[in-house]
């Protein structure tokens, strides 16, 4: 069996921005608002229909994603991120436009699963040191479209 | 680290499948129905538990997708269609059974998101001038199974 | 393009353990529990922190599965695991450490798809002649933690 490099690039490119998205919302579900914010290119953006202005730069996202974070925390509920159905398309050696969707999932202690949201998202990320980040992100809520 | 030739080419065509579902199924969420009947083969089947008969050919599929499609966007309401636990099986160089699960998510505007249905799906995908297509798509609602 | 051998080798590891995991639930989801219990080592564990004392040993995950399998059955429900976001990371050429978050979807006959929990997963897989295999699970319901 036969495979073209362009075939094998494109696949573990695939694979690389999955494991990307799942190392990413773990950091974030866990609680680890700060480094999750270092998945973010330091002039990252973080936009979203839902809100009213982007978080800007790590230390902007950051600041976001704690608040949320311990809001939940207090609240006892927690969050699960999944992000699925990756469309990937590269726009250079280490640059990819990904769309894909992400829904949040919330279980309060003791009491039942509920699908909180469903959403789109667009991705631009770009590799620095060999690392995958977020230079852009922007979510779409789907009751907000 | 060495990796066999074959243990390349069955990751590959993992990532393509789960690719290729992105794409496709991103196709028909947002409405365009005619790209997405053309993501089957010219003789392409939908065929579904839910259905009375099947649809066949691309333009049967383009038509009855079209009319859902329209009838959801009449009613303001989001559909999100989730292609996931893909068990690909390769039956030839171009050609590869797919076992997977599929859930239909929709929301409201301004309303709440909801798990619609729980679907299986088998698939028979053909690789058609180097892209992959849809021979014979056959879905079954958990609800009816 | 070219894709570096360590690169290519986490990518194929990456799509490995997606398509193991989509095989394997099927299986359960199918009730084919004793096949199930297969795909944990001989003398594999499955913990949950819903369960006061692990299954340890295929025998005893598939005496469990059995009978979970047959009072889904009886009760006219089907079953679906999903277990997405996987983020494996690699301990030797035949192990993986993979952390994943899980969701069951349940849908009675004639009724309504409904989310039953979420969770988080984390497996220790070890690959025995040439075959993927749960050595340690050990499952985490959000409700209860």
């Amino acid at each position: 069996m036969t495979t073209t490099d362009t075939a094998v690039a494109e696949a573990v490119l695939h694979a690389q921005i999955q494991q990307f998205y799942a190392g990413q919302m773990q950091l974030l579900d866990s609680g680890r608002a700060e480094d999750w914010a270092d998945t973010f290119t330091e002039d990252g953006v973080f936009a979203a229909n839902a809100h009213p202005q982007p978080a800007e730069g790590r230390a902007g996202i950051a600041a976001a994603a704690r608040k949320a974070t311990d809001d939940y925390a207090a609240n006892k509920i927690q969050r699960r991120h999944w992000l699925g159905m990756v469309n990937a398309e590269r726009r250079g050696p280490d640059e990819v436009f990904a769309q894909c969707y992400a829904i949040v999932i919330e279980t309060p202690r003791g009491g039942q699963a509920k699908l909180h949201v469903s959403t789109r998202c667009d991705d631009l990320l770009v590799r620095v040191e060999g690392r995958w980040q977020v230079k852009h992100r922007q979510v779409y809520r789907d009751d907000l479209s």
